[in-house]
């Protein structure tokens, strides 16, 4: 059976070259990066070489690099790790309603140790307001955190507008890059951001790997305490294998961009037009201010998990939300916040495209969809065609 | 040249049939596993046979293990999260002075937030005194960690005592068993925790993972927020590759220990022997109560960086003192705990044996330190022969 993926929101496979750069410090250069000898310091080179490619493909020095476990441990030390340190200067804090649970989830932890949280709406559009932002600003504000690109409905927001303010009035300003590291080119500097966070298994690298960026100058309280590894704000030996595939997998991306960002936008326009000729869709989200590679439509009097299963069986790997919510009934918060109804939110569909996308893929889709989509309707006691 | 590594307490090399397990999951079976189509539901079925292994193992059940980035999160989360979890009950903490620093550095954040923290000192031998722990427990104790082995001189604690002890007040029992998972047998319920801490790294597996035992019913107060995995314990999309590659490894120790153990146990005894002929030596810690693979022993008159790099330049890797601090100039507190003097201290070598060492490599080390030993001495004027 044919088999597509268009779920790299989610997850990406490993590309052949990353897997190829790990393979020696799995057994080889296995030593410990923290050693004094020649083991350990061909691990620290390895280490050393991927700190200095990560930190030069987004504009920032080589001890701005915090590498993790993940993106949710990056949100985390970000958020709590900054609330934690500057505490005394203040506790209010700004985030959007539609951020990543790994950084809602840190800020309602907050709340319950006194902090203050304005979760900022946004638009039918998925769009947070400056203005909007600008006037929720207080003067015990100490962090704002508002998301590169929102991984459901790929908006992406106005950072580097909301990171001039935050420089402007002194306010340390972190985004969550996951969806868009890899995809689109980042520059901390343009960004105006003091933190950043990015996660190795969205760009083809691998899982288990995440990097912060952390201006030099701002201080954290760690998360994971213990030996002094990463500069004392991250405990435990280097990850050396997966940070270097994470460094790896974003050079291929910094160097392939040019083509492969261009040829994804240009496969999902044309899938996108062709979901939105089934009657009764709608895009979700920002048409122009938008991740090339993502699709969110709601597609109305059909449940979500019921497509996904069709799509399934036709060997399309799809979402309907966030897939770290899946397995939960409740509607993605993503949706509710744009507006959408309950009902409107669980019949809708992501499709997120990757860089082994073909046109026989879209083709493929477009045959497929269609027909699941009319005999689920019939199936609907809500629809009447 | 010949390179002869015994470093195990720091690092081990991946095994083949690791790698091999862990393969298949890099590129073609990638799915997310909180994804419900099939290229998700191949990761969630590796990732559910690697936690119903990892369970086994220890004799705990399948929602008795939570995965981490490694064995510094473990303990972290073990001690913050449970901590903070059960402050209402009381605020002490009872650890010994010689735990790991991903044991220390939190226990010594928790009396920055409040809590009454006891280091339990070591005889001479390097052991908890099980009396003492007992005459420290107050009315107001939550919590007691004490590591299983001690990694830089391989004293094995009275654990199951200390637990036995802990059942019966009702207060919660955690212990670091990063340097004996994978060596000896581990039992959680003969062990009487209710937290254990094991790292994949350090028993032929992959670096970035580990896990952390919780016994049923034991809350805990999140380190990383976000998605709902690992039972909403440990938040970031799955580490699939790692975790299968983790329990590989704790399989494949668990069926070869009988045949693994009593061979390294015995090049230690020859090793360890060899190197006490050399004068003014002594093993630190204790002889019977100690991992099979452990030696640490000062070397009087000599410095032990220097002893390092002689040791490198002949091809042999070795530690002096947790790598963890390696960088550091202060003493390591382990040794200074068990009574040495910053000088004795500071003239400490740690040899870690591992599966793959062999009689040739005991006979290689037992060839080249004593010259090396004798030589630096030389230099030394501290000493006379």
């Amino acid at each position: 059976m044919k088999a597509v993926y268009l779920d790299h929101a989610a997850t990406t496979p490993m590309r052949d070259e990353v897997i190829e750069a790990m393979m020696p410090y799995f057994k080889e250069k296995f030593g410990n990066a923290s050693s004094v000898y020649s083991f350990g310091r061909e691990a620290r080179k390895a280490l050393d070489e991927a700190r200095q490619a990560t930190a030069g493909i987004i504009n920032a020095d080589f001890n701005e690099i915090i590498f993790t476990g993940g993106g949710s441990e990056a949100n985390n030390l970000a958020i709590k790790g900054a609330a934690w340190e500057y505490r005394h200067k203040g506790k209010h804090l700004i985030t959007s309603s539609i951020e990543h649970h790994a950084v809602l989830h840190p800020m309602q932890q907050l709340e319950k140790e006194g902090f203050e949280v304005t979760y900022l709406p946004v638009d039918d559009q998925g769009l947070v307001s400056v203005e909007e932002f600008a006037n929720a600003l207080r003067g015990d504000t100490i962090l704002v955190s508002i998301m590169h690109a929102n991984n459901e409905i790929g908006v992406i927001q106005p950072i580097a507008q909301i990171g001039a303010i935050c420089k402007e009035r002194g306010i340390l300003f972190h985004t969550d890059a996951v969806q868009t590291a890899g995809l689109l080119d980042i520059d901390v500097k343009k960004l105006n951001v003091d933190m950043l966070t990015m996660s190795a298994h969205k760009l083809y690298g691998p899982k288990g790997v995440g990097a912060l960026y952390v201006r030099k100058g701002v201080r954290l309280v760690p998360l994971i305490q213990g030996g002094g590894h990463e500069n004392r704000r991250r405990a435990g030996t280097e990850n050396v294998p997966g940070i270097v595939g994470m460094a790896k997998a974003l050079e291929l991306a910094a160097a392939e961009r040019e083509v492969v960002t261009p040829r994804i936008q240009k496969l999902r326009d044309r899938l996108l037009e062709g979901i939105l000729n089934i009657p009764h869709t709608r895009l979700n989200g920002s048409r122009t201010e938008r991740l090339p590679n993502n699709i969110n439509v709601s597609i109305e009097f059909i449940e979500g998990e019921s497509l996904l299963l069709n799509l399934d069986l036709k060997g399309i790997a799809a979402s309907s939300g966030s897939a770290c919510t899946s397995g939960s009934l409740d509607p993605s918060h993503v949706l509710l916040a744009i507006g959408l109804s309950h009902e409107v939110a669980h019949g809708s569909l992501r499709l997120t495209l990757g860089r082994d996308n073909t046109d026989a893929d879209v083709d493929y889709v477009l045959e497929t969809l269609p027909p699941i989509v009319e005999r689920l309707r019939e199936m609907s006691p809500l629809f009447s065609s």
